[in-house]
């Protein structure tokens, strides 16, 4: 059997092992464009290091990426700055949502890690030095359509709306980082990057081939680009295991074993060192914000492969 | 060049890389016994699961491994009650060391982890039931025996009463605990097995000897012995990576990338999968109370191997 | 008619106020001597600084004075040590039940004030400066029964050793306060001291005779006793209206009007400085631990009189 | 020696008791209109509820009045919409300055009470119902213009200004408190009455008389005005009480004795119920943002009166 048959294999091995839980769960529902989303989408893809990919179910519908467009904005910003970013932001778990706004009050405008929303914000900031916000859009956007070879990939304007009109909450983390000087740009246009970026839609298909670099040390395995250093990639994943889902990212680590970034639109990104790169989507959340299919289809991966990190 | 002699030439790199920085950090000193330590002591062992050792510097001196033990309590605890464990105890980094006693509020005595004093206060508990105080104390010192066929290994007594007679603080987190019903025994026999536990000491070599069990999925590749399955080894490493290093856990991610226990009275445990464990013993702590020089010590190993899991 | 003649109709006036709310709230529960008493209690005296007095009700039934005991033990230690007892304690409301443990950790084991348990702990601490925890708790026993002139006043013994079995959580508080080094004596002893003074029992009439010194500025007008100086009264009022019911400190404020302190026990013991002390009892408790129709009938006996101190 | 006379000698010995400290206290210094303050400024005015009067110092200097108009915006808003208010916010002191923001977290966007800026805004949200913000603005002004017959009082435009382009802070907690749907109006509406409302600048004459009603029962007693219900003014009277001084109002209420609130620009009001209204400036904060030398002279105002409510 060829690499991408044992692949499909798998994948269908995957799907079957969580299709009586697909539909479970609770789809965000802050604004309409998401809570009009089905529960019952499930999508997985996979690509690995040698290139071979496979994929199943709703693998090509684009969903809201939101929270896991936070991975490819601390990739670009960490290139850039390096290690000086830690000056600005932590990289901790940050114990709970419900601490977040303490910690941040506590540690006087340094957001616990560059995964919760405050510290995305801070990134979002970092990203936006010498640049107008639109530039620094089109840099994610373009980033990403490099990583996927696909010019299709953009920002869904009215998700995109509807985060600025509803989001008070950001709005007020940003305030509340400024008013500790930690943000250099105005709060709008923090603010306008920030949900710009959460608004990208994707497919699992583009999402783990945009993934694949954080698998393979840094360099892109299929178009041979480096994207960042080994090292740079090592530290993300590091951080993506201790902090990319929020307070379950204990959970996470301790049933799927993997680096993974959630977001609530309910796709997951989760990235195998050495092996492969897996994005999966379906749209109800657990408790903690997490998709909760998404997370089981990556246990149950995770122990069919035995690729978990430990 | 043997397998051996290569490994000992890495740890007189490693030895080498750190050589300025010895004597670093501030020495535990809420106890005479630990304040009388001296910071300048360094020790490295490790053993690989080909069972091929080295130890360099003070590898042979005992020291006190204080937390180190509770990966052990751990293992003993999850091999007899399973998955019930996590109905007590959780699994999720507290954020800091601060919040530990609010989370224990908030979230009603059920500790965030088996790697805050709470949490292992929570898992002595457990392993007393059925057993007489002196006889889970003897256990897990046996257990330590059998991992390393020494019978030396003992537990320092004074230590031990300094542990007593000092211990307000956890005495305060048990009796927390105890009001909202969650721990089965008696607060004093469950602080008297606690604080013999942490009173454990153990030199490098001992050390890693006795966590090889933890890189070679549980089973012992030296004398053959099933320790603990290997989920359970997973999973202990997964929560090691997460909450190992209190509210530094995701800085040693970061920057070691290797589950790892660190102790106050400055050793560390460290797990590579599939390759090797790790003992480092360096007194003097950084802020986060984890051995200064022995987190950079295991940073510099995981550089020049490569064994970082990410 | 004459003053005892007004006062009372006055009290036969708020005890029909409320007569419909008798037996409401929720009696505490968390040892049994407690959870026995029939929530449809309801006693109310009065005494005023002329003398005069009235009572109604259950006003000769004993009952656990609990919390109550707390502005008597800060009246001894205040004029023994005076203004130094605010090195160890503060005098700030604790803004909720809550915050009381965070508070501990960050004002790093200086209660909030010497009305919630940790503070009296404190107190307690102080008032054994030199004495055995007998004569200590003499000392308090010996202070209500001159304050009554009656000899019958003693400790509930039931009561004391339900405390003392269950009292993991202020057992919890002590031990924390004692890491931090705020208490001179041993835990022990401090929380024996502390559980038979919370276990004093008295009736409205002896309450309200005990308190008679707080509203005629520290000279008890019956006996002619200087009780305390004029400013330490003035203090003891000024914490009991500020943190005398917990976090509904300012809820009481808001609707009675008057310096009081409450008890689990469903006792509060009400202050109108320059004109009577109150005391009233009925064991429901509303959701922040105060009596339920206790407060009540002060509020409609503020409203009755014009006694509010605003 | 008439009243008046009396009243002048009064208020030459509370100035002789206080001029050693006079210039103590650091100004506040986050924007420059305030900053460039001189700490040296003391004024100090009282008017009885028999219409005497007397002030000394720079008693007809305007200072910003800060967070002392809060008591003014919520005796306007009490009585449009009564107790319906305490839907929206609560009347308990809040702990802390620290605390504010988790409790508003933990409390679901309902601030603790109108006396911190969380709970402003919140007042200032109920009083823009049904006109536009320039409306709200002219009612405070014009609400104080009535109550002392002086036209001049006036809203220091750069004092204006500078709050909104650095009130990062209170942008935060307007948005914070916006996403837990508790501001009806759009944040940046609520934003510019809360910010015109602290910038009104009044003399320490001025603002004596204007508090006058709240010393009265609510019926100003120079002109004959109902202001208030009698019932408003003395609840009014306890939350300044309980919460007019930050995390130093258990503090204040000990040392002074007296319903009082503090403005960030040096300035406080207190009330002597059914005695006087006293305004004090001096522009150094102690550390809890409170006039340090105000306080002081309303200590030694309430020791030579005796007015303690206690």
């Amino acid at each position: 059997m060829s690499q991408s048959s044992k692949l499909a294999v798998l994948l269908a091995a995957v799907h079957a092992d969580v299709a009586d839980s697909i539909g479970q769960g609770r789809v965000a529902d802050y604004i309409p464009a998401l809570a009009n989303v089905d529960a019952k989408h499930f999508g997985l893809a996979i690509i690995t290091c040698e290139g071979e990919s496979a994929a199943i179910g709703d693998a090509d519908m684009p969903f809201s990426i939101q929270s896991v467009s936070k991975v490819f904005t601390l990739t670009l910003v960490l290139e850039r700055v390096g290690e000086k970013l830690w000056e600005r932001i932590g990289r901790e778990p940050s114990g709970s949502a419900f601490n977040s706004i303490v910690q941040l009050e506590q540690e006087r405008g340094v957001p616990r890690n560059p995964f919760i929303n405050a510290g995305a914000l801070v990134t979002t900031d970092v990203l936006l030095a010498g640049r107008a916000p639109r530039i620094a859009i089109d840099e994610v956007v373009g980033f990403l359509r490099a990583r996927t070879d696909d010019e299709t990939i953009a920002i869904d304007q009215e998700v995109a709306r509807s985060e600025a009109e509803t989001g008070f909450r950001n709005r007020s983390l940003a305030n509340f980082i400024r008013a500790f000087r930690n943000l250099a740009h105005p709060v709008e246009d923090v603010l306008e990057v920030y949900f710009q970026q959460c608004s990208i839609a994707m497919t699992c298909r583009q999402l783990a081939r945009a993934g694949l670099y954080l698998a393979n040390g840094g360099l892109d395995p299929v178009d041979g680009d480096r994207v960042a250093r080994a090292e740079t990639v090592r530290r993300i994943n590091a951080v993506m295991l201790t902090c990319g889902h929020y307070d379950a990212s204990g959970d996470f680590a301790y049933r799927v074993g993997l680096p993974g970034k959630s977001g609530v639109g309910g796709g997951i990104l989760a990235v195998a060192p050495r092996k492969a790169s897996i994005a999966v989507w379906a749209p109800g959340l657990n408790a903690a914000g997490n998709s909760l299919v998404g997370s089981l289809a990556l246990e149950r991966l995770a122990a069919r492969t035995g690729w978990s990190v430990f």
